[in-house]
């Protein structure tokens, strides 16, 4: 197989080890499982598309891919949580620590955002303030690197000479994970509220599965990365604003939204009423 | 514990053994992930519909439900296929099966329905035809068990004994489960798509635990049962639809449906303009 | 790929679909993992059988097979216990059910074990009495099948149609699982305990996957499945065995084996005795 | 529910929050499975030392624990890896990281290993060379955190201020898991290969079950944790051991040992002699 590696961030990269099975493999293990049942559905893609439309979503587990990836300890500790993969993850304390850390563009070094608790603002910090901030933590990089050097070389165990290691210190693993599991991780991880450098692995899986399952991918964007979903009490705002061609706020709130919820589906409604 | 049980088709109930965590135990879960970022949400229902709105799904797992259920094993073979669950299932190597078989009520001996090609439709057999049917079930039932008895009497082993014992009789297990992988469980199989005597199960187990997690419960509810969800192309045909106040079947054509996503787009339109 | 398959009880089978990796992916994710601290295990084999001996397991899960196997369902309700493992069932809601049962064949029906709880004796039944139960067991599926195909011709939905069908009926899927989680379901269902039914199929998974994984195979039987375990009493005893040449029941109960133990314990002491 | 809290390292703890079910409840679930063919065994203590002997696993997993755990982030990376768990920990992301790192005990500041090569010797380094390492680390975690305030006062987003934290860091999370799965973390991170700061939490943890199911915790320790398995090489030593009393390297050999197995194997017999 080709192998395909995609750079990520300033050291890392996602790189496709093997894969086994693609679109035709998600037809046929549908076919198993339906039987005549899927007779009408001629094409392939008419299936893969009824298939995860209705959330059948058993025959996408048919596909599997393994990768070689290189990323921060800080992304790996969210990447983990991912629960339905196999993983192989370099170990600190087997073998030495290498001497590679993250540090962000300067356009990514960003204020907390105003509006989302857990990330960062769109705007950026001024030029020569970001540029002090990122110097600040190279520097400190080497020097815990230098430290680190230090307590070896005083023969301390490798599994305690690391413990003030960064969570900037990339690491490298071999993941392994099915179509369907790699959807939901992607839904979750290509998000606007996912961190940017999770985003940025995402993104680079995305473009690498969708060479492989050109059809299942599609589906998957059609269906699940850009639907739209009315909550219950927005669905009864739609309701009304179909009728009136609007809605007050007094009314939002006598339907049982919260104040976050307004925002929410104000958003909605702005983005309906983009050409 | 009170216990509380719920009588299932024929024979069959639900029973909740045990549980751990209530509506509270979300609320501590989410309070140690978020810290001081869960600060503003003072109270534990917008708190707990934060959570579910925005699919911070592992709160939801720190509540577990024990489940005694007694059902027919062609239940029990689709309701083992949610994995991430608990079971200790009545074994027939062990012991003797009972003789406990399920027999549909006349007004669910159905046709296969024209429109959904794993259901059965909406309209009933005559009366005396499921009358028929549902004796010969029973007569079969009858003869299966005195013939499993006379194999046992013959000595033959409990495991190969049983191997013609129908779909139809009755099994028993004690079910644990975690609260967000049972709201999945009751999202797909208290769905129209579910098999009748599955959802029977479903809203059984709703009933349970809507009185332990009500907040909990109300948010599944109004944030993802009760949901409704437009795909890209849907979203797309909304917005002609608001614009033009109609949409054609051309103009669906051409945004890329297929003729089972017009239908169900129609559908969701038709709630739409329900009063 | 060339497809495997072999043939299975009297209408069953487990064809290999499709495999990703093989020993090299194993050694792979191993040196991944451990960096530098793999290089003095300079061949594939040694550093296979350190992972194996020592239990380091997840390099095995980055090796992943899948299956096409057809089999009686009272086997499918065992098998699915496993639930690491991804899985696409033939459903009976969309399509009609085959004419195909399993019936043992005349040696394999045996009376139930005295010691054994959940199995068969060693001896068999006589042969008259075992073809007559085949017989009558022949007969039994051919009504029901009967009766399905009359229930469908009166138009009642498959859902029901099929719910008096036994346990025997076969079922087929496509099964996707890991090297590491396969060999735990060998070690289980190849095991003298496991239904004689299911050992079969076991038996015909080991003979496929050793020719693909040969030294991952030959590990798997060296350290686990031949492998024998002492409990901290029965070692207890050993050491006294190993001291006297002799050990007594009464010395055996002191150090708190109970009567089954004791039996058990005699069979491993038996086993070291033998040439 | 009394709280029970354990102290580990030098600012972590081990609190158990809620528990689901007791030794009864092993029991309980067992005889849904088992049926009749439980009543043999009249008391509950052995048809729990039963079920863990012939490892029948899944009545363990009718019991739940969860648990408040404070721990470093590089236990908290190895702890992760246990995937059957639920898992709500604190986010850097949402609120700030606070002024808790762990620095080793000076007695724990050890040297390599020359044997084992992911853990550390035995032997400790001298006293001035800890207590200057210790040093070290405490300047360097002062440091670090002085720079992550710095940060955040210059309006850098939480989730980028913290990348330079270390993972000697403290976390915490609460952690929910069966006792089945629970058995097989203590096996695995109360093993003299486990590193040290682990086996603190895996002992703390052990303490606290012991006491809520002390009938299953005794039988893991008789069964499993003290248990002594044999490969199939060296079985057949230990036959030739018994008759000869004595085994020389070229018959270790010649039955196929490595020289790691064959000090491995001598351990095992050093430990038989052991009066």
């Amino acid at each position: 197989m080709n192998e395909i590696e995609i750079k990520c961030l300033d050291k890392g990269f996602v790189r496709l080890v093997d894969v086994m099975g693609d679109d035709t493999a998600i037809v046929q293990a549908a076919r198993v499982s339906y039987g005549k049942g899927t007779k009408s559905m001629t094409e392939d893609r008419s299936l893969i598309r009824y298939l995860m439309r209705h959330k059948h979503t058993s025959p996408f587990e048919m596909v599997e891919f393994k990768f070689h990836v290189k990323l921060p300890i800080f992304i790996a500790r969210q990447w983990i949580r991912h629960r339905t993969a196999n993983v192989n993850e370099y170990s600190g304390r087997y073998s030495e620590m290498r001497d590679d850390f993250y540090i962000p563009e300067l356009t990514q070094i960003k204020p907390q955002s105003l509006f989302n608790k857990q990330g960062r603002a769109e705007e950026c910090l001024d030029t020569d303030k970001a540029m002090l901030i990122a110097g600040k933590m190279e520097n400190t990089q080497k020097q815990l690197f230098a430290e680190y050097t230090d307590f070896l070389d005083n023969d301390v165990a490798r599994e305690i000479a690391r413990i003030n290691l960064p969570l900037s210190t990339y690491t490298e693993w071999y993941w392994k994970i099915d179509l369907h599991n790699l959807f939901h991780f992607l839904r979750l991880r290509m998000d606007s509220h996912a961190q940017y450098e999770f985003r940025v692995y995402g993104k680079a899986i995305a473009d690498i599965i969708s060479e492989i399952v050109p059809l299942a991918y599609e589906a998957f964007e059609d269906y699940t990365m850009n639907s739209v979903t009315f909550t219950k009490a927005e669905f009864e705002a739609l309701k009304i604003y179909l009728r009136n061609n609007t809605i007050n706020q007094d009314e939002l709130l006598a339907l049982g939204l919260s104040k976050g919820e307004i925002n929410e589906y104000q958003e909605k409604i702005n983005k309906l009423n983009m050409e």
